[in-house]
């Protein structure tokens, strides 16, 4: 049966890339107002197309932001699994618009990759669900699989009205796995799972002193330097072998197992001097720099500043410094207790002279992290294989997604991360691409998952 | 003789305190150019007036950037010092003009301080110098001592002509010694001689990471954020002990005598905490506040920046970070060996991973010192004490006076710092003022001055 699906798809890869070539040529960019009426152009376009190909439930859900395409499928029968299948068709913005050698949204096949805004980041790759759903309907009349879709047009701008809809329709949204197609593999054409996002929690500290900037002749030698303190404290809080020296912040970490460790050993690596002009790569004492950033957490100070900016010098002892600070978390670690921990350490290394306050950032989530044992994700790396002819490669990563976080505190059930993405796709820049090695692949694969777990 | 002086002045009081109104009521703001026109008005003003009383050489003296008023008189004699008084007609800018009670340049007496911008910073304190000289030229026909007058209107923008200026015309300017009265005393109505400035000298750190924002899912972990290597270095700089830790910064110091340290525990001291808002005074370990400000070197963090700024989170590596540092230097210390050592810690103090760059400002003073034994120094003591009825105190300041350090560096003779402000005259600030009893008593001490050293 899956031959006869493939052979739709290739019947059919012609137009089904001009459809998504439509779908891409939205100029779907959430972040700015002016785009709203795109907005929903893009939102009806998936809409249009799920309800042309067969699903009967398809409904546009209101957000109070840009609107999110809810559709449903359940001719599967009671005994086919139910999948959730999260997607978005928002875009970043496109400058610096110069930077683009051709039109963004004109989208344009050079070399065997599809150049458009939204080619992998994330519209390309919601349409080759569309695909798979519409050869499925078309040649066997269905889906193996009870299917629930969800695509929302605020990904880029940080979801904000997502995860309370999802608590509100928790009930609508529920399924036995979730799948997402919004990352990437670590190389063109090797099949990559993802089994696990970091998460994160932030806070920013403040120090402030004089109530002005003051003279550095005049008061110098008699009152504390806030920029000073901030940098005793922060100096304080990971050493130059990049171990946090916060007490207690590695307590709850969950210890990388000697099989990752040899997994990460042996992926492709991007060569990180070479792509961002790096002397060479750092990584905390212990681990390489792939383990640390994959499944170890990690302490960044995102900003600083305090004092003069200017041109030559100020002689001031400034009024205060401030400094933004973020933590890339591992399962294990949880949020609000590492947000405690960084807090009670920044208070007890206040100096004296100063008064030190921490805004503890309210935006934070858990680490995920699924067995990468568990059914649905070997049956997830068997069909990539079939699809890419290439043993599965399971990485964890140093990002984190809140939708991963929101879906695994609302429901617990495995989120199947395979995407199709390449690390050439310059996700968020100018000249955004899809290789269609990509398309084609990813597609087959799709169809031979959504079989294989039907069984 | 004096007395007859005295006597001058007290009986065209008033009419000088109108002349004074008018030098001060002439925006002369060296800051802005659309205030070029008032900048001739002003030196014009200086020009006419010495020319007025008497002074038979008044020229003006292009600089390339606004001009300076010179002037001389050597009817005292041979035997007779020349002295050569320095100030300037120039003044700070005046915004927020909301704050001022009335206008900067509407000269207006309120209980006993007339309020202008200029007024102690330098325009009144230059006219007290004038109503002198007017003074003696009346009643003696001359003055006791040969004048050289250099009233300069470019101090407020750092006097970028001045040295090569002086240098051009060493000779013209040469005398025996130099008074400026543009400091303050360090309490109303307590006769203050500075007998030392401090030094300057400065750099900035550059820490250059990854060539663009990094995200800190993808790399954290794997590569150096620039903002912590250099929290890194610039906590290796100084301790929380308020010590330069920078390898032979003290080594050169002169220590602080015995005798001025106890003359310092007897000095009125400003209330820190009440008048700057910190918490409380912090200072180098072994010295108190006022010690380590007047007496000792500094290092001070004037600016700091790199990575994200605005609201909220951005979870970045930044590509970069810089400081900005300068240091107030005391006698024995060299500012470029200083800068050299700076630099050399800061290079050896380098994380792996970043370029670290230091950038050496150019500006930069020796510390200068003048021993308070000098007859020039004790004769000032003497004057002041007959015009105020008080006892002097000598002090050392923790700022730096470009000017000392260009004249010390070309004459080498001693500079007499005789200032009149006091703590509360609020310069560079809105509602800046003098004191009249500054002005009655400066002017007696002026008076008694030229007296005493033509003896």
């Amino acid at each position: 049966m899956e031959e006869q699906v493939i052979t739709y798809i290739k019947e059919h890869r012609e137009r089904l890339l001009d459809d998504m070539k439509k779908f891409l040529s939205i100029p779907s960019i959430s972040t700015d107002q002016t785009y709203d009426i795109h907005m929903k152009e893009a939102a009806s376009f998936v809409e249009d197309y799920l309800t042309d190909i067969g699903f009967t439930t398809v409904e546009r859900m209101e957000t109070g932001g840009h609107p999110l395409v809810y559709a449903s499928y359940d001719g599967a029968g009671e005994d086919a699994p139910t999948v959730l299948f999260y997607g978005h068709y928002d875009v970043q913005p496109v400058d610096p618009l110069e930077l683009w050698d051709t039109n963004p949204f004109d989208p344009t096949v050079r070399e065997d990759r599809l150049y458009a805004r939204g080619a992998s980041d994330d519209k390309g790759q919601v349409f080759m669900h569309l695909a798979v759903f519409e050869a499925y309907m078309k040649v066997t009349g269905g889906l193996p699989v009870n299917m629930k879709v969800c695509i929302e047009g605020e990904e880029e701008v940080g979801s904000p009205n997502l995860y309370p809809l999802l608590k509100e329709h928790a009930d609508r949204f529920d399924a036995d796995l979730t799948v997402i197609s919004d990352s990437g593999m670590v190389e063109n054409d090797q099949p990559t799972i993802l089994y696990g996002v970091k998460g994160l929690t932030g806070l920013e500290i403040n120090v402030k002193g004089p109530n002005r900037d003051l003279h550095s002749g005049i008061y110098g030698g008699s009152v504390r330097n806030p920029i000073q303190a901030l940098t005793h404290i922060l100096a304080t809080m990971k050493n130059s072998n990049e171990v946090v020296t916060v007490k207690g912040f590695y307590d709850d970490v969950e210890p990388l197992a000697e099989e990752e460790r040899a997994q990460i050993k042996n992926l492709p690596s991007e060569d990180f001097p070479a792509t961002t002009g790096v002397k060479e790569t750092v990584s905390e004492e212990g681990y390489t720099a792939a383990e640390h950033t994959m499944g170890r957490p990690t302490l960044e100070i995102n900003g600083i500043y305090g004092g003069y900016q200017g041109e030559g010098t100020k002689t001031i002892i400034p009024s205060e410094a401030t400094a933004k600070i973020t933590c890339r978390l591992v399962p294990g670690q949880d949020p609000d207790h590492i947000q405690n921990l960084l807090e009670e350490h920044i208070l007890a290394h206040a100096p004296t002279g100063v008064d030190v306050h921490v805004k503890k950032e309210a935006q934070s989530a858990k680490a995920y992290k699924v067995e990468p044992e568990h059914p649905y994700i070997q049956k997830a790396a068997k069909s990539y294989e079939k699809g890419f002819g290439k043993e599965t490669v399971f990485i964890r990563m140093g990002g984190s997604l809140p939708i991963v976080e929101w879906l695994d505190d609302i429901y617990q059930k495995p989120i199947v991360l395979m995407g199709f993405g390449t690390p050439e796709d310059r996700l968020h820049a100018p000249n955004e691409s899809f290789p269609l090695n990509s398309f084609d692949k990813g597609i087959e694969t799709l169809i031979y998952y959504w079989q294989e777990i039907s069984l």
